[in-house]
């Protein structure tokens, strides 16, 4: 007998699944919500590169899994590859930077860096909703999605705040850059502190990952490279509280 | 057969038990820190009341279970008490106030009020640490205690700040006050922003749970009564977030 214990994956409900190429052909055409696609190992076809590109435009994480693993999301016949529907409504960064600027308002956005923790994500879109952030902004690379474990820990902010999704931490700080937003990044190597933010302006705040902070990208990119003044022998805040006061300052301003 | 699942409480090393009367006498007499007691429910005898005594003086929570708890803790003859080593030394509050008096530093302590979660703990004790805390005063109704999974998200702040245990908020409060120690009360209802606070005094930073947030007592007897400025529609900063934007605050003064 095998002793090993089975981790069982939590089930998701049949109707958050999209199952089957054309399902989900027609879903991202019509543009409702896909949180995360799930292809069999070896899945080709003319459909298959058709939901290829249709998620690469909506920045949708896909993961190619063994046919089990399909099987097991579903008992219907799946042809190689199966959806989950999103919780929540992803929105077009672009479109959210420009019409505050339409608006006469500095976008103020915050990018996920890294960050992989769903508690600390919930922790943040509330610190972002609160402190009136415009956009939360996930490089698609996070592959815990949003979950409904992230909608609660959130309390509810993530309904409330828009969430859009980019490639990458690179091209998002691209399309930022290119929007004369400044790009302002919290670290230990930081050179400023956070009285150098001094007046309200267009403003990026990336948020890096509790064991390896933000990447070199952003770092070299920042226009802000705040360290928080603190005790110098215990450099460790959590980085849901470290984004909390960057945003407080901010909403002060 | 029954098919409840059942859930197994994790195992404690056994070194980490003091098992019978006599040997937890000796403990308690000798300042070794405890962290928790199990009396078997309805144990009587001097010994018990002893036991009481000590762990009343240095705030220990006692919990009653039933016999099979206790078998369940260790094979050994237990006496009707079984009791948990603590992971690190609790330290007297009123020393720690009167040592920063004495060298002329305004005493900065962090009250928790309601806080459960061993996360927040974890956050809240980094950010304690990191702007300058010189204790984290805990009331031994904490139930949770100071577990291997509450220093470990405290990515270690709680080996290096002082934590002190209370028999409740109210004492707390009452003690800190007698020392001439300003309450600092974060809550919706809070009538002073962050920046009335202009001026470093001596004060206690009270946190209160995510779910009821701080307790009457302490908003009672509040010397600033605090609010930070947020979106008005939407007033849920996390607990952990919400101590860091005020421990900053202070810290920066």
């Amino acid at each position: 007998m095998n002793n090993r214990k089975r981790i069982s994956r939590p089930t998701l409900p049949q109707k958050r699944l999209i199952i089957g190429r054309k399902p989900l052909i027609e879903a991202l055409q019509t543009n409702n919500p896909i949180e995360k696609i799930y292809f069999q190992q070896g899945a080709i076809g003319p459909e298959v590169g058709l939901i290829r590109k249709l998620a690469k435009e909506q920045h949708i994480n896909i993961s190619q899994v063994p046919d089990v693993r399909l099987s097991k999301m579903t008992p219907h016949n799946h042809q190689g590859v199966v959806a989950i529907a999103a919780l929540i409504p992803y929105q077009n960064i672009e479109d959210i930077i420009n019409q505050r600027f339409d608006q006469g308002i500095n976008p103020l956005i915050v990018l996920l860096d890294g960050v992989t923790d769903i508690r600390n994500l919930g922790a943040i879109a509330r610190s972002a909703h609160c402190f009136g952030a415009h956009a939360l902004l996930i490089p698609s690379s996070f592959n815990a999605g949003i979950t409904e474990d992230a909608v609660k820990t959130s309390a509810g902010a993530l309904e409330h705040i828009p969430v859009c999704r980019t490639p990458s931490v690179e091209t998002a700080i691209d399309v930022l850059k290119m929007h004369g937003i400044k790009i302002v990044v919290t670290d230990i190597s930081g050179t400023d502190s956070l009285q150098t933010i001094k007046t309200s302006e267009p403003m990026a705040i990336v948020i890096g990952s509790e064991d390896k902070g933000v990447g070199n990208y952003a770092i070299k990119n920042a226009d802000y490279l705040v360290k928080i003044d603190m005790q110098d022998d215990f450099n460790s805040l959590n980085a849901s509280v470290s984004a909390g006061i960057v945003l407080h300052h901010v909403y002060s301003l």
